[in-house]
């Protein structure tokens, strides 16, 4: 009974897909502990406030090499950087938009993407009334552009703001152009094998029903 | 050192938000199960599938009161319907969108929300030139009306797709219509106390960082 997807247990390194999900809520925390000018946090800090427990989060750390030493606390600016280092954001990534609609608009209008490491380089739509529009600085292309416009551009992320039915055609697509990343905010569960591109799956089902169950219980 | 907010570490009931966080993930998972034609599963599966160790499993479902024999397995179908009862999904959420802009019409055309229980029924802004404008179907009102129509309509939740500077008093005003919930796609942490309002902060910075990680892991 094997189910792919977001619900996959372990990426290629075998880790587990718990562990990276919880690795940027450290680095969200350690930057308001930074902001709040607070240099040294112990693991039963951190557990305090996110709920996981002291030895779990020992455990993530040691998974990639341990921070610290037990007992002394972890030096808040270095765990965040080495924390920002494994996940990649001491680089940029180059990204387009797939998608030129109201959620690729929106998502080219955020203000702070840029700030957490993405460049959107381009936007392509297929509907040729949107071609040449301008979107937050960039002019809308054809998506039969893609191709070039990615090699040439060394583009890693496509960020798919298209509808479900062909969003599947489209990564296969972008798979074939030397993609490494999809961000898929289509609403389908895209289903790749690692080895040729990896894809996170934008679910704002789950944040609905989290929201739901908060409710029902102010009730 | 307390921080508020999507960092917290229980709910007014005391239970774990990563608890909470795993429940949307087991229902999806019973989805795809019952799709299959599955009608039995172990909390052994699920931990396979979901990388949640088999006792972690079994102590999210012994929190809501427990749903199985160990060593029998559990009933797909009758576990998927006791978490969804749990997660307030046996009924519709009545919402209304706050910010009329790329974002705010892209989720009023999201194919997939009136599947999930939301009914979304209306869509507001403060910008006089949108007003009238046809939104799948609802016409945009002026955020002056907001008050009456929560009240008259009984609406639950407001969707607030609005840029972040106006964000907090926003929601303010939302909490004295009597609002319960308000999904916030606005890129600020909105941080409120959860007995005046219960607050989804949706946070697509911690996806695109697992992007980030899962391409940089690639390399």
């Amino acid at each position: 009974m094997l189910i792919e997807g977001d619900l996959k247990m372990k990426t290629e390194s075998n880790i587990s897909m718990n562990v990276i999900r919880r690795l940027p809520k450290y680095h969200r925390l350690l930057g308001t502990l930074q902001e709040e000018g607070i240099s040294k946090v112990s693991s039963k800090d951190i557990s305090d406030i996110t709920g996981f427990t002291a030895s779990q989060i020992r455990q993530d750390f040691n998974t990639f090499g341990g921070f610290g030493k037990q007992g002394y606390g972890y030096d808040v600016e270095s765990l965040k950087e080495q924390i920002g280092k494994i996940l990649g954001l001491d680089n940029f990534h180059k990204a387009i938009i797939v998608g030129a609609g109201h959620l690729g608009q929106a998502i080219a209008n955020h203000s702070g993407f840029r700030s957490h490491f993405l460049d959107i380089q381009g936007i392509f739509d297929i509907d040729k009334e949107k071609f040449g529009l301008d979107v937050s600085g960039m002019k809308v292309k054809d998506e039969n552009e893609m191709e070039d416009f990615i090699k040439k551009n060394n583009i890693e992320i496509a960020i798919l703001c298209t509808p479900k039915n062909v969003a599947v055609d489209l990564t296969e697509r972008l798979i074939s152009f030397g993609i490494a990343g999809i961000w898929n905010f289509a609403p389908i569960q895209l289903q790749f094998d690692e080895s040729e591109v990896v894809i996170e799956n934008v679910n704002l089902t789950e944040s609905l029903y989290v929201l739901s169950y908060l409710i029902n219980e102010e009730e």
